[in-house]
């Protein structure tokens, strides 16, 4: 026996005890019938369940898991957005998931309803962060930091009343990229309008356009046409919604439920209905009424520099100064901007998609390639194994040494957890989960020191010497 | 003017209008004193401040942001632990932030006093996850799944008493990797202990051992050394701590503090005491006392056939079989293993590993990684920027239109948003955050139609003609 107290005295860091936990749910074999906690779970539930009628396992209200399916198209859009976001030089951070409730209060006025507060278990009373914006003002303020561009990606948190079948949930995750400091006008805002075009090609969603506008050609508008400023905000969010609803509506809307003169209301409908490029920036300068109103030149003389650099950028083509995008929330106050795909009624066999959603983002991206794939009926792999070790006889040894072989030269590979399992079930695996490689450790080849390699799709076999076995699949694999 | 209604009538999907929200603090200009989110925040806080004179602007209690340099760390370490979990087949997938408090309460035992709860807001009763394995158990029962090798990287909440200097936070971050179902036995198992071999050898963290046991050897030992059943989870919880108490002072505790009977503590000490390899699995089929307890003869049995298999996959010499292993936990019923760094006292300048944590699991690994850099001075990058694109004079509009060639052609580029910075203030921007190579677009230069490249470390320049440019950067980007 060895003796710990003889042991050189080396110092032992407990570490990754909880990293890789046994499998606990892979010895529920039959002859053992330990408590495993998936049956734990199960049966104090069913348990429940009897005694509450109404009780069955499920997620939250407004929640739900992301099954692999989901996770591989999640990832791969993350993954273009985030390297959009790097290739632009920004930082990477992170925040709790809740914030101190004083923190987040007052910050997104009648919305604030709609917060997950933490319950009072003595302490802090805290709250789940709502957006990432303000968390990021927080660390801005907290830390004194004056400049900063830095990407977050992260779940948020509103108890809206769900409408799943389109995609919005309680539980969601927002991308943000935000250039924080004092700069040059109009220079981050046009790398904003890029990265968004960089974007929205990557993800190949069809073609696209972004508009443009600014608060105060809003403002200005709304004060050369003579709505009362009190009335501003209300009206604000009416023009909002011309992305989905009709012009007569909106004008409806305003003169009837919030009282708007209907003179005045025709003079906004002049310029809501109005968009295109660089040019129409030069006609609202000359625009006899707008051009009185000084708040709206600072805007127009901001979006002519915009429109100078987005040229240089390759995108002027990509964005429409568009008088009815309006974003009604008080922290926009300069340039406003807008993504919208074109998308023709009939690319059909899709479900129409939602026009002028305001829960915008990118769990809408999301939402959108689900929505194509499964048009498609496009198969997601939900693994990215690239071999399969087999054996058709009870070669199980010979598996494991040679399954640990290509883990260790870094391939992909899984095999059955069956001593020994029939090869047509190793092979059906393969063709259900998309593996595109087998080897197959025969009889007769471990004699010869050959291994076959086949192809799954083609159904080809050839032998390969077992010492050339891993830089023959390399080759196969780079070249596929 | 074009009207919305001529346009052909396309179907408008907004999208994305939060995803890239106007640069909002980019527009502090010191001309337009808008009112920016950071400042309302700072500015409502301030006020708050004056209120409440104990007011902070801070993270809650026991947790704290994830600045730019944790995140670089972060992200190499769960790149590498992730491409292991595929690299073994495994699918991804999430679950939400919290659960029905009924999904999580009676499964952590008297831990359960430590989960999040979320405020009653009307609805259901929810609590924020304590971890991920109980969600993974929702998951498998809610959607009847019966086998399943999945990874989950997510956070989770504790409301532990913080004791931050250690690394230890109420939010953290898991990495789950489990295989969920039926197989022969011992071959998930070595799987796994494969992957954490792996695992430990990637993240270079120096040299280490995998301790294993089994439940059923822990609970036969007690039984033939005449611990009594009533005992088995407070003697269990006594020998957890030999990784950081001295035998002689757990001994103490069991007889003292437990009421065990010395010559009882003895027997379980002439146990606990030993470690080794598949020579003292065999040696423990043979002992007088133990071989006479069917469930740890069982456990033996498995333990061999364990070892068996790491033979073949090469990793035998890491893994010990180790007696003082118990982990007291409930849903542990077959082989047990927790990995530890070998360290000794003299690799000094670190911080002393704090041997024997119990907060195990990724974020100790974080925590040991950052803390190495941190005793060996290594500096993070925080961007992935490669090129800087500099202007000497007043050529600005250039710069713009070459970043637009760089961006297109993949290259992560950055410049000073500012139409006339100094060279120096650019060149010295480069050399503090690392950027390699600067592309100079000088006056002389644009007019010879060339465009210097400067490497920031070796301070050379070349002339390079303007359309040659992006590929003799990607060469030099391919070559470093």
């Amino acid at each position: 026996m060895h003796l710990l107290g003889l042991l050189p005295r080396r110092a032992w860091a407990s570490l990754l005890s909880q990293l890789l936990r046994p499998p606990w749910a892979s010895c529920t074999g039959a002859v053992r019938c330990q408590s495993q906690v998936a049956e734990a779970v199960l049966t104090s539930q069913l348990k429940a369940h009897q005694e509450k009628p109404n009780f069955i396992i499920k997620t939250p209200k407004g929640t739900r898991d992301l099954s692999p399916q989901h996770m591989v198209v999640r990832e791969k859009i993350l993954d273009l957005v985030i390297s959009c976001f790097k290739r632009h030089g920004a930082k990477g951070m992170d925040t709790p998931a809740f914030e101190l409730k004083e923190t987040l209060t007052e910050k997104y006025g009648e919305d604030s309803g709609l917060m997950y507060d933490l319950k009072d278990q003595g302490g802090e009373l805290l709250s789940l962060r709502y957006d990432l914006t303000v968390p990021f003002a927080r660390y801005l303020a907290m830390n004194k930091v004056k400049k900063m561009k830095r990407y977050h990606v992260g779940k948020v948190w509103r108890r809206e009343s769900p409408t799943i079948v389109q995609g919005r949930y309680r539980e969601f995750c927002q991308c943000d990229f935000d250039i924080a400091g004092q700069f040059d006008p109009m220079i981050p805002d046009a790398e904003c309008l890029k990265i968004m075009c960089e974007i929205l090609s990557g993800l190949q969603l069809g073609d696209f356009l972004i508009k443009v506008n600014d608060r105060r050609i809003v403002d200005g508008m709304f004060a050369v046409c003579g709505v009362p400023e009190s009335k501003f905000r209300a009206i604000c969010s009416s023009i909002d919604k011309l992305d989905k609803m009709a012009w007569k509506d909106v004008r409806h809307e305003m003169v009837v439920k919030k009282g708007l003169a209907p003179e005045v209301a025709d003079r906004i409908g002049d310029y809501v209905q109005c968009h295109g490029g660089v040019s129409l920036v030069e006609q609202m300068f000359q625009d006899p009424r707008l051009s009185q109103n000084k708040q709206a030149l600072e805007g127009l003389g901001d979006l002519k520099l915009l429109f100078e650099y987005l040229t240089l950028f390759g995108i002027a083509d990509k964005i429409s100064f568009d008088l009815s995008l309006a974003r009604g929330l008080d922290y926009y106050t300069g340039v406003i901007y807008e993504a919208v795909l074109l998308q023709t009624p009939t690319q059909a066999g899709e479900e129409p998609l939602n026009v002028g959603s305001v829960a915008a983002g990118v769990e809408r991206i999301f939402y959108i390639v689900e929505q194509r794939m499964k048009t498609k009926g496009e198969k997601v792999r939900t693994t990215e194994t690239q071999v399969f070790v087999a054996t058709p006889q009870k070669n199980f040894l010979e598996r494991l040494k040679l399954i640990a072989e290509l883990w260790n030269s870094g391939i992909k590979a899984e095999m059955l957890y069956k001593n020994n399992p029939k090869l047509l079930t190793q092979l059906h695996y393969c063709e259900s989960t998309g593996i595109p490689l087998v080897v197959i450790i025969g009889e007769q080849e471990l004699k010869e020191g050959v291994i076959k390699i086949r192809s799954v799709a083609s159904r080809e076999e050839v032998a390969i010497k077992r010492e050339n076995l891993v830089a023959e699949i390399q080759k196969r694999l780079s070249e596929s």
